[in-house]
């Protein structure tokens, strides 16, 4: 049998083990070609349906509406932050961000380059703990951007910010994507980098409405406009084929799993078990994130000190119990339970936590 | 056992058998680790010795001095089409292209953006049949760019253009990087897709002559820099670490089939078996390429009717030869012979095409 762990990264993240099985015994022989899904031509039938099919499993899963595009991208999530100004930027108007943490922040220093940024809400006073709520947009805003989940500290966005009708609300979505049900039309445009809840690094998902694409200037690079690859169904020039073909295979895991509305179900069965350990250690565990505030991705909390934070760290990866260190921005320990974390590593992490109080409080 | 063609792609295009096997033993559990390379930190140390040990293996097959940086990027080649003058523009001074056909023509279209292009030389006149000789870049140049080999038509520069020292070449050699030995002193960028010669698509090889990576104006997005990933070893951000992975194995199996050398002699080897297959058949085979621009790599040939063509090809696919259509900007066959192509595939191609032209001349 082959030894597998509890995987707490932050990210790359587990995914779902029956996808990679699938994907290792295919790995030499892709779908009877006698070549690898490594090896096959981007421009074959058989990479086609691949990619085809990958598409409508994510249209099918998060409902996208048909006035939606789907688009399989390079460069991570950090390249969306200087293309969706790229694309959105509108002269004289500016672009309004939510400063919620370390990559909301860089997202909207590359928006800088390219006209007026303006931060119409933060939680930088409190070391990014929490959400800000009654967040408002301005009319004239050319688009609002906001980080729906914050990896590092742990906070996600409960309700969705009021937006005016003319401005899309632009969100990555890179650390909770398919972790719960959204409605698509709430969003101008959503990004996300595969590596957390959809599939390995190496490939980015952007949902944009059709209406978006023709706001690009001319002067801009082909590959920089969204509207190159809606054009050519991400296919203008060879695409991530393998991080696209596992994006594929977990989606067709999730799909059979029970879609979104049993993703959502078992994240919050997930993060609840391991916020009751932390709420009920009498501050042995703190939790980071404001209570209101709290992700069901990352959960974030401190003890004491940094020396039993060590050793809590160190005797989870005795148990196999791997990546629980926190960010250094916030400290402590960090358990992502993205959703291919099965209940069963949560439920171990939860046994352990216990026991590891009562040892050492 | 596994059914296997002989895969002549073009691209994305056939690795070496045994980095293949490797990788499907260690997907569930990499280097002990119990979690697939697909799912591992890329802030782990077992995820940053794959990354170094590929850095290491292109550096020393490649023999790069150590005054180049050697970059894992994502986004193609075609990125690199606006990132080289992103990088190396200076006002004022023209960006020299040489135009070998459809790469070269994308890569100066993009060029353009960032000031004055000057096409110097090309092949345009007899559809890039062949590249240019004896052509001259202008001392004031802020860079010379070249395609080193041209997958679509089946050129390759057999000799190096004579470019003035101030000026830096930059050469896009996608399709041929690791095919034969080259002195890197002889330029100041090389960039490269994986996907032919290297290793999988999704991941780029940029290499770049230090001094270079100061050129880049302020105001450009912070992935748009060489320089941000050349500081950050490319873990600026997450990088697409099972591309390099099956990067790094692939130059595994390289070093130990005996390095470029020997790589490059049966490169030709092969390429003389097709041609003279292609020399000798009384123009059944019509070679494309000009004799003196072959490329050692995608042999390109017509034959009297394009039904006799899609007969060929057809007949190729039944005995396992798979991928010999040729590209519509040429038509006719062509076989994409990289590296990882064995020479008992070409000579099996070189079999059927001797016997395919018995029976049908």
């Amino acid at each position: 049998m082959t030894k597998r762990v509890f995987n707490f990264y932050a990210g790359p993240a587990t995914l779902p083990l029956p996808a990679l099985e699938r994907a290792q015994k295919e790995l030499l022989n892709f779908a009877g070609t006698g070549m690898s899904i490594l090896e096959i031509s981007h421009r074959s039938k058989e990479y086609d349906k691949v990619h085809n099919d990958a598409t409508e499993l994510v249209r099918e899963l998060m409902e996208i509406p048909n006035e939606y595009k789907v688009l399989w991208l390079q460069g991570g999530a950090s390249t969306q932050f200087f293309m969706a100004p790229v694309n959105l930027q509108m002269p004289g108007r500016p672009m309004q961000y939510v400063d919620t943490g370390t990559w909301s922040s860089k997202a909207l220093k590359e928006a800088r380059l390219y006209g007026d940024v303006e931060v119409v809400a933060s939680s930088k006073d409190d070391n990014y703990s929490y959400v800000p709520r009654g967040v408002t947009f301005s009319e004239n805003a050319a688009f609002a951007h906001i980080t729906s989940n914050n990896t590092i500290y742990g906070t996600q966005w409960q309700e969705w910010p009021d937006v005016p009708d003319s401005v899309p609300l632009v969100c990555d979505m890179s650390s909770d994507l398919l972790a719960r049900r959204i409605k698509v039309k709430d969003f101008g445009v959503i990004y996300a980098g595969a590596q957390k809840n959809l599939g390995p690094a190496g490939v980015t998902l952007v949902v944009v409405r059709e209406d978006l694409i023709d706001r690009v200037p001319d002067d801009v690079p082909t590959l920089m406009k969204w509207k190159t690859e809606v054009e050519k169904n991400s296919l203008f020039h060879t695409p991530p084929c393998f991080a696209i073909y596992i994006c594929k295979l977990a989606l067709e895991y999730w799909k059979e799993f029970g879609g979104i509305t049993k993703i959502e179900k078992q994240n919050q069965e997930k993060a609840k078990i391991l916020y009751d350990v932390i709420d009920s250690s009498d501050s042995f565990y703190r939790g980071y994130a404001r209570p209101d505030s709290r992700s069901l991705m990352n959960v974030t909390f401190t003890m004491e000190s940094s020396d039993l934070e060590a050793k809590a760290v160190a005797e989870g990866i005795e148990r196999d119990l791997v990546g629980l260190k926190g960010h250094r921005s916030v400290g402590g320990m960090r358990a992502s339970i993205y959703n291919a974390m099965p209940l069963e590593g949560v439920k171990k992490l939860s046994s352990f936590l216990t026991e590891f109080k009562e040892k050492n409080q």
